[in-house]
């Protein structure tokens, strides 16, 4: 199953990061981390002309942004592009 | 009888998803599953000029987006493009 | 008394729908039957160049869109033509 | 006192409907009779260049739209034309 | 001390009208009178091009509309044109 | 430290009004005086073309708007142009 | 790890600003100091054309504004220029 976006949103699967221990050994619980951004990775592009982003982008969105669905066991979000707040360069 | 929607409008027949089983024979109540976004079948255009989707098209929609109908037994969704998220390519 | 529509609205009687049965027989309350769109038949285009729709048609309209006026026992709906969601063609 | 509305507002004086009495005699106090829109009689055009209605026209008004205002013992309604849903011809 | 509005804006020195009884002699409070629009007069025109009211004007502005500053004793309105309803022939 | 405004907004330093007396000599706390609009004084211009208002011009300004800063023991508001009412001239 | 804003944002580097006393010595506790703006440092620029802000502008901020991130024990904000109130030259 192959998922197309329409217009100027994206189709982004969402990264789930790996869990952080504090200086002083404690896990921090996912929700704790940074609930105001979601990390994810831009898989498919919409049918607008222009993008500022790519697939394989790794992009920052707000949190609540677009609409999340799940394909298999992957969570994926459809967000317009003016929701994505940043490309993360590594 | 048939519904002809008007403007930028699109009928959507609603797809009803099989159960499905968790790994462990758990069955998922719809609810469940996938609470954001609505799975359909486009069987009508409106009378705009310009679509980018196509009757017989499969399509996610933003929960909640449009006006739910009934005609017999099925649902159907009358909905602007706008709301159309995605086209499902099987 | 005739009532005229001003501009892009137009004058809608509202078709209460008769009972019906299920299949074992049971009455369905109107309320029940379809809560999101109302059926109606437009009587009077407004003053508008253009409409979508003409006298005759039978139209589908989301519920609570528009005013709701009654003449003599007969219930009209002043609608924008943008609250039509779609013509019935039987 | 004379009242000059301003823009595309228009005075209106309300039209207060006699009693109707139902086939079993029974009087409808006002408020039961149509509370979605309000009978008005047009009394004075504004500063605008053109309007949809004249002096003298008889028009419903969306209810609560306007501002009202009591000159003596009459009441009046100051709205702009986009509020006026449609001329009544007798 | 003179106040100059900005913009489209226009001084207006609310008009206190003086109590009124009815027929049976009962003084009506002022609340109880007109709460839906204010009278005023034009006092000082804001620094846009036009205007449709000229100083000296008496006007009727939607209750609550624009910001209500005090001189002295007087009760002053700050209030766009677009607020101000009618106004008032003599 | 100098705050330097961007695009049309205005720096604005709030004036603190000395205490008021009624003829009977009761003082009147400053919040029952006048919580309608603030009055300030533009002590820096924004990056924008064109001002209304110019360094040194006595303002009011519609309670609430802008935001709040301080500086040293000093009240500012950053405001937009559009949300000054009015320059008192004395 | 670097983040590149998208579109009209900026990326900025929150100030935590020091303790301050008051002068009878009591240590104010960050948030009664000032709770309506928030100070920060230009770090990144986003991918329109122009800025109002370069790299390294110390800049107020109104709060709640934008979209707050961490990076390692950094905090950060991705905001759109239009909500960057004031640049702070000192």
């Amino acid at each position: 199953m192959k998922i197309k976006p329409l217009g100027n949103r994206v189709l982004v699967k969402k990264i789930e990061e790996e869990e952080r221990r504090t200086p002083g050994g404690i896990v921090l619980p996912e929700s704790v981390k940074d609930e105001k951004a979601v990390k994810g990775e831009v898989v498919a592009l919409g049918t607008a002309e222009k993008f500022e982003v790519k697939e394989g982008d790794k992009v920052l969105i707000a949190a609540y942004a677009g609409t999340e669905i799940r394909v298999g066991d992957e969570k994926y979000l459809l967000v317009k592009t003016a929701d994505i707040l940043a490309v993360i360069e590594e």
